[in-house]
């Protein structure tokens, strides 16, 4: 271990510091600015003035960055219904209802995801229903609503969803989920024949032709398209056109096998979800128009090359239009230096939230960027970890950052970028309450969803009610 | 990698199969046993009849199991008011009573905790409140409940619960949590000089000294003992003992500067929890009573060495108490059969709940049993994953096991030890409902908790109300 002048560990790698009261504007919402007094202001109003109102912790949604970002994605993909918006980021019924307005589709992968989309007012003929184990009365409720498309994942399920449909006198639109041995992280992708995983009909073993031939044998299936996922936190496009070429070849083979007809039926390909974002200041912002152009040319020159329509290219981003349009708002609790060893020391911020709002950094490793947001800090760079209230080591948020020492209990931390898949992978760990998601927009907030409260914590209780 | 005739890939660990249709005593419930028709049965209610009624995924508690763990700690540790449940590790108001019925004290973490206990009739005074960041208002609450012991964490702490006790006009208990170095996991432990963790007061920096002097100048606080919790799934004394002495010889240096009243106030010593349990059939079953002995001797001893009054040892049993009394029963959805690559496959069964209701595996990449329960199973052992229902190819709970590939969809396949860290844990990811407990006792089942619904989901919503 080396240990430089100011008592940091320099083998460990940390975020640049940067000014640590900037708030870099690709990772923070678009709103977000620092006001004459120092505090932070998103969507026109004040953090602090939230937190007084609301309490901590609290999310902040900044509808009008959500909105840029649903726009910007629709525009790179040549129209908003080639968008479909992944829930599982991050939904309530008002965010449901906004997709719409914003003419996207919706991708859920639940009845519940159905069901709070639905009472959102999301009309069920723009959804795309997903998932490996969707229960036969998931099915049934899919096709009762008239859900636009069901993306089927195995054999058992085609027949399950040829019979429902049958049952109900329709023709389900349907694509076929397919995994084309490509996974895909930020610059890198990995490609293989084959795939370990749960999801999808693998191109390489022929599983994958033999669901399109089984859809197009149902005479209650309608087949319109294929569908890949192919990881998450993307930002380059080769992944999606590597995916996409793999594709189309087998497209080419089930013209083969059924003729051309089969290449018009698969009118859409849809590649999923997975565009990355910038947690930190030194991470790449995702292009979404360099992406888009990427790929939209590669599968149009591939198409064109194998002598097959190109199909509408659709996508599911949820982290990317939800991520960074909201912040988490904590409360600096405690702050207490420990003695590490060999000189060192740390400075552990407690919070009053942690793994039960945001498990990403204990599940993922992930990382944050926090910033103090009632007042300019000043101070001298400290190695800080952010800490949530948990009684558990590993309730961690912000594993290793360098915080001036000024930050004192009774600040307002808040962790950017936290939008997606921390609401919605949120428990009631140690008790803790789920926090109130606060939307603002033109100097206006209203709560999405509110505070949780010990009623809720009791409310499925069946022996002493209280 | 390396291939056997069966198509195992004999390279990867994989716990022995034994009998995919025997029980293991020292994993499951103590009352799971098959019946005639070779269903299994749990506190003389068959699984099948339970996930007929409540639907499936559905956690099954054998009440008896949990209170005969219950008496069995209190009689390893001298008396049951030693013994303080830790309720984070899964709590609902009845459970609280059962405790309260077995004498046995709690252990809560949260206001939240507190406050579900308190809903089940438990008594404050028999609690001890935790946390590295319990804010003013919980401080506060638990004062004015009356709880019985605060475990102070912070220097700040200190002096917020000296002023709430003031105001309040009494004297509260604490106890002062320390880190004293070690950090124990199964048969091992580290020793350290230092502890990089949020919690507690170091015995190293000298924190720990300072922690109770500045207890015993508060005229509102009453030094009642010392704290530490040194990890989890442990099975071995060696490494409670080296805590205990490190903080014995702490208590040596008090009475040096305080006298020697300071160990007749330090009258509990509190090891915390983290005692193991079996989660396959290979691992070793944590001994209580040996565990009980080791430290009890030790304790003795040492106090005895050093001339100072033997402190009352206490524990905080969470997971070794109600991990094992409980089981998961889900449904299998889907089976499907993956090619892995050089002739190898994989079978993946989809069961209807995941990551959602058990994130261990994710989380800590925790291994768990499962099997069977609607009937004996036969076939070729198979190399098998069970995966959930979440739209995440990381939602694993069996990420390797050798099952008969006999296993078909519609099968009820249960998995064991999920009582502690499942449900308390649990999230509504991909908007699935939280499944319901159910406690079984003499061929009784009643609803502990009932399932989240649709309902649940749109509870917190503040607009378009349905
Ligand atoms: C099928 C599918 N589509 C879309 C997404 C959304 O991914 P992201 O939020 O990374 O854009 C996911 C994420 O798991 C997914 O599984
Ligand atoms: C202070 C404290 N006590 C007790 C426990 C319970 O541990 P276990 O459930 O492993 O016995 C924990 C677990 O995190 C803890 O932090």
């Amino acid at each position: 271990m080396t240990v430089d002048g100011s008592g940091f560990d320099t083998e460990r790698p940390r975020p640049p510091a940067g000014d640590f009261n900037d708030l870099p504007a690709h990772v923070w919402p678009a709103s977000a600015h620092r006001r004459a007094d120092g505090s932070v202001a998103i969507g026109g109003v004040g953090l602090p003035e939230l937190a007084a109102e609301y309490g901590t912790p609290l999310l902040v949604l900044d509808e009008a960055d959500f909105r840029a970002r649903c726009r910007a994605m629709a525009a790179a993909f040549g129209g908003a219904a080639n968008v479909h918006y992944a829930s599982k980021a991050f939904l309530c019924t008002t965010v449901a209802r906004w997709v719409h307005e914003e003419g996207l589709h919706l991708d859920v992968a639940s009845g519940g995801e159905m069901g709070v989309a639905l009472a959102g007012g999301f009309p069920a003929a723009d959804m795309t229903f997903h998932g490996n184990n969707k229960s036969p009365a998931e099915l049934a409720g899919a096709v009762a609503a008239g859900v636009g498309r069901v993306v089927v994942d195995s054999f058992t399920e085609i027949d399950r969803l040829a019979a429902i449909a049958g049952e109900a006198g329709i023709v389900q639109d349907v694509l076929v989920r397919v995994t084309p041995g490509v996974e895909a992280h930020t610059h890198e992708f990995i490609a293989t024949a084959h795939e370990d995983q749960k999801f999808g009909f693998s191109l390489a073993s022929g599983d994958a032709e033999e669901a399109c031939a089984r859809v197009l044998a149902a005479g209650t299936l309608r087949l319109t398209g294929l569908h890949c996922h192919i990881g998450s936190q993307i930002v380059d496009p080769d992944g999606f056109i590597l995916a996409a070429e793999r594709i189309l070849a087998t497209v080419e083979r089930l013209v083969a096998r059924h003729g051309a007809g089969v290449a018009e039926d698969l009118a859409t390909l849809d590649l999923g979800g997975g565009f990355g974002i910038a947690y930190l200041p030194g991470d790449t912002p995702l292009d979404v128009e360099a992406l888009a152009a990427g790929i939209l040319g590669a599968v149009a020159e591939t198409a064109d090359r194998l002598g097959i329509p190109a199909p509408t290219v659709a996508v599911e981003p949820g982290r990317s239009l939800i991520g960074p349009a909201m912040v988490t708002v904590y409360e600096v609790g405690t702050a207490k230096t420990v003695h590490v060893g060999e000189g060192l020391t740390r400075r552990y911020l407690s919070v009053d939230g942690g793994m039960s709002d945001n498990i990403r950094p204990a599940l993922y490793g992930s990382a944050y960027d926090g910033r103090v947001v009632n007042r300019v800090v000043e101070g001298a760079p400290t190695p800080t970890r952010v800490v949530g209230k948990h009684c558990e080591s590993g309730d961690i948020l912000v594993d290793d950052a360098a915080y001036p020492d000024g930050v004192a209990e009774g600040d307002l931390l808040a962790i950017a970028a936290t939008g997606a898949y921390c609401y919605a992978m949120a428990s009631r760990y140690n008790m803790l309450t789920r926090p109130p998601v606060v939307a603002v927009r033109e100097g206006e907030a209203r709560a999405l969803l509110r505070r949780e409260t010990l009623s809720d914590l009791l409310s499925l209780e069946s022996e002493n009610p209280s």
